[in-house]
């Protein structure tokens, strides 16, 4: 069995892009990331985000408005960034509150600058299988665990379960498109299917994105699976000084026994996405200087 | 084994927009098509759209450029046609001359008057399950084939053999949305898909568009299995005066056998997407004067 490590996978990413911005001659990519109110979570991942970016070498800035900010405001604010030169990515942190919708949000984002790859623009080029657009940066993660672990999927058998929107749509899409990785047989799966076992345990690959707890057990999957775990659960855990600790969709313990690869959960999908922001925006940068 | 019949669900669809249309009061829906040059195919195409319009009671207005016309006129018949208010829906007929890009053309149409579907803006809406977008007029019909005849989808195995833009994956998209048809577990399979018989037997209801004469044969198939053959093929046939005839992707003498449901070709797919087409532009119409 070899553990797919996300985290080492992820610091060669962000090293190949140090690499690749040090090389750059005059202006840098920057992201500008736009925070609304002050959910500790997301002032938590904005922060992971903008940390990598310094890293990197790109330029980086935080706009952030209040809570009960209007949607006129925050649109005001997206077009400033749409219409400055400057801004290579823009990034739009959710959740948003209640009373802002964030697909309208994520669209008014231009094409070219979401870097977060929400926009309806972006999600149809994925379908299109047109490169000129964006892939939302877990599914884009998914595509590049796969690729550098020597998972083979052409011709295979990837069974994705979840239909969600931002990860398993698109990495079903991913998974079926003309390409390395890619030209597999993708099976969707999730709550509603009858006989969930019977699909799984054909997988080659399984993309487990259902979120629930150490849903996928041994017995639903088969001898030399590769496995990639999407889902970051919290369960109580009294040993644990914070009470709790984080576990994938997949029992990793009993599955880890059959799989070929496996990503551990944490270490695994996680640490991907903010590398995965921050590739989008230097090719962003590069699509707009070319 | 019940044939579902195309022509028949097609006529109903026509009628229940004329019956639609003629309530309408004021102004009634207009359907602009474009063609290009005089490819026979399109010509004949072309005619059954505007016909079909015309039984329904739409307007339809028919503008033909040479088939050496600049990309700057083609788009500019394109943009007068978005920017007039009497103007539902415009359908630039396929294929266009090779010195024109067919995606940079269907992307010229506003999104909301692209009752052909094909604008990324409506791909990525139908990948996002968001009912204001147009789905392309193939896949539509095909939900419209399996909602009129009664086969169930929730929880079902849906088999897609074909994964076109066009064709295969929207119809899967379709088939794995949550609602009614949808809800199934779908499985994409290809030219690249090793042992296709296994997936393909699994089928509850198979989906084949693959663009193979009598490429599914029986023993590909399980008893009761539900079948839209999209397929439209030519093959010799010296029995006929025109020396050919057409057949599916399906052998459905075979296949027919062990079907519980199964559409002919032709009379299956064929009919309903210019059914689909009317559909469309009626909703952009209402849409548009909501």
């Amino acid at each position: 069995m070899k553990l797919i490590d996300g985290n080492a996978i992820a610091e060669s990413i962000i090293e190949e892009l140090t690499k690749e911005v040090s090389q750059l001659l005059g202006k840098k990519p920057v992201i500008a990331v736009v925070r609304v109110g002050e959910d500790p979570a997301s002032v938590s991942y904005v922060r992971k985000k903008q940390k990598t970016a310094e890293r990197i070498g790109l330029g980086s800035r935080l706009h952030i408005l209040p809570e009960d900010v209007s949607k006129a405001d925050l649109f005001a604010q997206i077009d400033a960034l749409n219409t400055d030169p400057d801004v290579s990515g823009i990034l739009v942190q959710a959740p948003l509150p209640k009373h802002i919708d964030e697909t309208e949000t994520f669209n008014r984002v231009l094409p070219s600058k979401d870097v977060d790859g929400f926009n309806t623009v972006n999600i149809g080029k994925l379908c299109q299988e047109d490169d000129s657009g964006f892939v939302a940066c877990t599914p884009a993660g998914i595509v590049q665990l796969i690729e550098r672990s020597g998972v083979n999927t052409e011709g295979k058998h990837v069974v994705v379960l979840g239909r969600s929107q931002i990860v398993g749509k698109p990495a079903a899409l991913l998974m079926m498109r003309k390409g390395v990785p890619g030209n597999a047989t993708v099976t969707v799966c999730h709550s509603r299917t009858a006989d969930l076992a019977s699909i799984t345990s054909q997988a080659d690959v399984l993309i487990a994105a259902i979120g629930r707890p150490n849903f996928v057990t041994g017995d639903m999957v088969k001898d030399g699976v590769a496995v990639i775990d999407v889902g970051i659960n919290r369960i109580e855990d009294a040993t644990r000084k914070s009470g709790y600790r984080l576990v994938g969709d997949v029992d990793f313990e009993a599955v880890s026994q059959k799989a070929s690869h496996i990503t551990p959960v944490p270490g695994g999908v996680g640490p991907m996405t903010v590398a995965m922001l921050m590739y989008n925006t230097v090719r962003a940068f590069k699509a707009s200087h070319a």
